[in-house]
């Protein structure tokens, strides 16, 4: 159980201090923190609390966004992942995951270039913060307005393009990567360059009704999460396993409930 | 115009005879047959009726869904698709599309070597009707319960695997494949290698509403077509473009107004 980690995002209907207070009472080991979270609250605070009812404060979801039409846009995100930075460091969270941006219409080489670019921009601000910057690759249902970064593979090459800083690394979200013929051989990698930062866990199901807002329970779909999670200790990762799971459904349920059906399926997955 | 080819099933409310019928009075160069087209007729007759009425016969759609849990599923799958290809010989369709098929939580590569071998028993058969077989990649959020080959490279190591027969290649559907950070290169790959069978086309909508059955007209969303189209027709393929559209919302419309914001749309592209 100390390696099962919760995004806040799950768990929408709770405000920030509910989240804390039942992730603790049920016995999680961790928690994102999503920014909305921390509206009119002091970040710092908000990682005491965590800690002082025995959580680890994980990373904090989501900064990215890089791309833009203009450069006034791109900058507009540059600054705000500086602050997301700020966000994070204030928290104690070690890490922000970025989902990268993509917009409609523009060559996804173009939103990858800026991606890079934003990243590029905001690496030195993150370092002398202490936090590391993990790029998500997003499922390539996410292509058009979310992120072009669609593959680990693609991942690494940002890494690589940057000069690979032990401060960007990866998120890998079993919802996102699992059916990538390349997977395990991109895990490997990502163990061996120290660039698996973050580990995700939910489920596909099938069918799914909704391309955001229909995740699966694990257990509940055709992702093979314990295999892939074999594959991601296997590289010496001993992190947090993140259950992040956006459900119209399972918002919808009385959220104590939801909880306790999320340990219960996390248990039910036997990862040791 | 010549090189537009209509899939029947973009005009599912149409009868078999209407969409010959309509899409020869709008100047549409080919047309794709789906099996449901073909019950209760034989299907000599409606491929003589299409090509009377001036249409090209492009293809059958669709074989495939080669992947079962028990061998019993996996031989009458075997079955069925050598009818397909007697249908298709009948039609006087010289090739017919392939969706592979793929189980919930069992292996993609499990799935991908039952395609293979499923494809590899019914290839003899196709090669003595002179029916080509063309595997089509599905997007990935497909590979839940429609098809384990979700990419072109994919679709290639099928080809490898089982040999490179002539008979059996690639349809490209730009739906499911413009995310590819590999596109051009395997487009490349498979000019070089005679796989490129066929084109399909339609776009990407953001937001996608449903996963199934909210796919664009081409214009409306965000795929790069005329630029993939180019990549195509520099491999030498001079062959239809097909427009393949599942779409509630269009379907819901009067499918003869439906038609020709298809034609406007085809000749707003301007692929000469």
């Amino acid at each position: 159980m100390n390696r099962l980690c919760i995004h806040t995002i799950t768990t929408k209907p709770w405000t920030t201090e509910q989240c804390i207070e039942r992730y603790a009472k049920a016995g999680v080991g961790g928690i994102t923190f999503w920014r909305y979270n921390l509206e009119g609250r002091d970040p710092r605070a908000v990682g005491q609390q965590a800690r002082d009812a025995g959580l680890e404060v994980v990373s904090l979801a989501r900064g990215g966004f890089f791309t833009g039409k203009t450069e006034a846009d791109r900058q507009k995100a540059i600054d705000d992942n500086k602050r997301c930075v700020d966000e994070a460091h204030g928290l104690g969270a070690p890490l922000i995951v970025l989902v990268c941006g993509a917009v409609p219409g523009q060559s996804l080489a173009e939103s990858r270039k800026q991606i890079t670019d934003g990243i590029a921009a905001v690496q030195a601000h993150a370092e002398a913060a202490n936090v590391k910057l993990s790029i998500e690759p997003l499922h390539p249902m996410y292509a058009d307005d979310r992120s072009a970064v669609n593959t680990m593979r693609q991942a690494h090459e940002i890494c690589d393009a940057l000069g690979s800083p032990a401060s960007v690394g990866i998120a890998a979200d079993v919802y996102h990567i699992w059916w990538d013929p390349e997977l395990k051989e991109m895990i490997d990698l990502a163990g061996k360059t120290g660039r698996l930062h973050a580990f995700h866990i939910c489920d596909w199901k099938t069918p799914t009704t909704d391309l955001l807002n229909d995740r699966g329970l694990m257990g509940e779909g055709c992702i093979n999460i314990r295999e892939i999670s074999q594959w991601v200790d296997a590289t010496g990762f001993a992190g947090p396993r993140e259950v992040e799971i956006f459900s119209t459904k399972y918002w919808a349920m009385d959220q104590d409930q939801w909880l306790a059906k999320i340990v219960e399926a996390y248990r039910g997955l036997q990862l040791g």
